[in-house]
């Protein structure tokens, strides 16, 4: 039997019950589910984060994964909660873009809308669709019970149009998305989106500074220099290393990233 | 089998080793054990936000699951360790109010004093009995082993004070118990205090603030909007949609909150 | 069969994909894994915090428990990953010092170099050494597999040089290591080097501050009462009972403590 693992990404903080709550509901229905916590320090509301980060680790999990996402503006509203395949993973989330990268070069294979009363928990609350129809779609998805059970079949998925970053003639311009626990700012640019040049063709624009070609690693420079680099998610990344690049360069997700070819 | 589950509540903090000592220890005795954090982060020496917090998993939890809990103040002194018995779930914990509101509306069906040496984990420290007291009499609990065992039986658990609304003419005088990772603001006034009226009928007053009746779901509202809501465990609550109340009010646990019938 | 245990200590911070990527690896090959997170908040690039965090949970762990260290300034560099055997655990980390504190008093059995390729994750990723070698590294020591396959025997690990207190003739002085998440200063200090005198018999020194005395807990002191006391793992610390000593004293790692011997 393949192992029942459940990944949790949520903007709840890590304060709280919500997540305990979540996690139980989960494990009574499925006692020997491992639970992986990805982030609960999402920014509130931000679901381009959430989508960003989810994205980041779902090469290292196995198929029949099931993530969770709990990043939901329009809890209690008419937005949709949908499971979906992807990459023989499950999702389980809002459908409000939160699947933008994971989805971005891999295709969609399934979709369902959650609406079967007989999985959600009861009551459910206005407010925290989490735990009541989210966790138990996903203990039933875990217990490899049939998604079509779920709700109806749906075609297609909620992409969030700002995360695409440009070519232009010049080169590519993209985006800080993402702030990491080092303060390395990781961009929305791929690394395929530069394979068409040596990395020392390469000029990085961010803020006032340039820094003059890509690197490899973090190791090879002095502490204290500014570098970018092709991250371990396939991403490009501004990294100081062994030092705090968002503090030095005082910018986060949202900095436009210039990343010009030479002459 | 039933599943082996463990909650852990403390105010460790999420920066050190304590953690995860108690978790090997507890391992080391049930391997197949379940942990799941609730919170590590309550508050230093705050006993009331810890009671509270550890009453709002209660629900999502199956019959069998332990409860440990470390907010002690008292570490090294003649307070109580306890198994406690409630709703068909464990408490081992401090007896310094830790249960206040997990016994709110839920009888003790059983108290034991934990005294049995043959159960500690050896040399017990002096500031550490979390790791060397609490968590064993957890794992013995979780292997299914009697309770009785643990110590000479007690009588009722220690409550602490502060912790209850006032009902006025006017309406219900509550305060804020705990703030989440949203920056909502959660009263320690239940729902069935306020069911006598609808929820158009009351005014919520908080600091300088009034709010016009009482909601059904933050995405009914724009965003910035401030509103009043039954959460997701069933107490009132003071929100901002898509925002940070507490920042917005500045204000937090301790705060007097008004709920008063119109007219 | 024992459990399969294995602790996580880096220095991602909590906000990231990174934990949960290297755990998604690791439940892959070993789906019966109890993964504990010792702490993912030490200090970026701190070796010294992270060795003594480590070095504070490996007595409450089981013997075959398997410890996985990230904190590696030198990642994509020269330096080594290795896994070490010491007093019947695996520890699997840069050979950066991260073992300074874990094999003070206890002898190294085992050390082999990581390098083959064949039980890496493929491609190595050039700054995500913990996913893609460490991580399944340790899955390979928690199957049970031998851990002569992993790399070449090496002699000996590296050590931190600042790691150690000095012996005076009026005492003893050490210096700060950690400040865990109540504030309480722990030293690096062993109780075994001021056993030569009862506690009432030294006095403490802490930047302008003098503490009379050892205390056996935090309990049998006024609260805002500064204390020095030997902690739950063995080192000397410097508390402020219920309150944080740390902001108290306005300090932190690395400021020294003397122990004086009175009279």
């Amino acid at each position: 039997m393949p192992p029942r693992i459940l990944t949790m990404t949520t903007d709840f903080g890590g304060d709280g019950p919500y997540v305990a709550a979540m996690k139980g509901v989960v494990l009574a229905r499925v006692p020997d589910a491992r639970i992986v916590d990805v982030s609960h320090r999402i920014g509130p509301q931000n679901i381009l984060e959430a989508a960003f980060v989810l994205a980041c680790v779902v090469e290292a999990f196995p198929p029949g994964t099931v993530h969770l996402g709990v990043v939901d503006p329009g809890v209690g509203t008419q937005r949709r909660l949908v499971a979906a395949r992807i990459a023989e993973q499950w999702f389980v989330l809002p459908d409000n873009g939160f699947l933008t990268y994971v989805a971005r070069d891999r295709s969609v294979d399934e979709v369902y809308e959650l609406d079967n009363p007989a999985i959600a928990r009861t009551p459910v609350s206005n407010t925290f669709h989490g735990r009541d129809l989210l966790a138990p779609a996903a203990a039933h998805l875990l217990l490899g019970q049939p998604a079509s059970a779920l709700g109806p079949p749906r075609h297609g998925i909620v992409r969030l149009p700002a995360a695409e970053p440009r070519k232009e003639d010049s080169g590519v311009v993209g985006e800080v998305i993402f702030r990491d626990g080092f303060g390395n700012l990781i961009t929305n640019v791929p690394e395929s989106m530069l394979t068409e040049a040596p990395g020392d063709c390469w000029t990085v624009e961010i803020g006032d500074h340039r820094i003059d070609g890509l690197t490899r690693t973090y190791g090879l420079h002095a502490p204290g220099t500014l570098v970018s680099l092709v991250g371990s998610s396939g991403w490009l990344e501004v990294s100081l290393v062994n030092g705090d690049a968002s503090r030095f360069l005082n910018c986060g997700p949202g900095t436009t990233v210039w990343f010009r070819r030479k002459g």
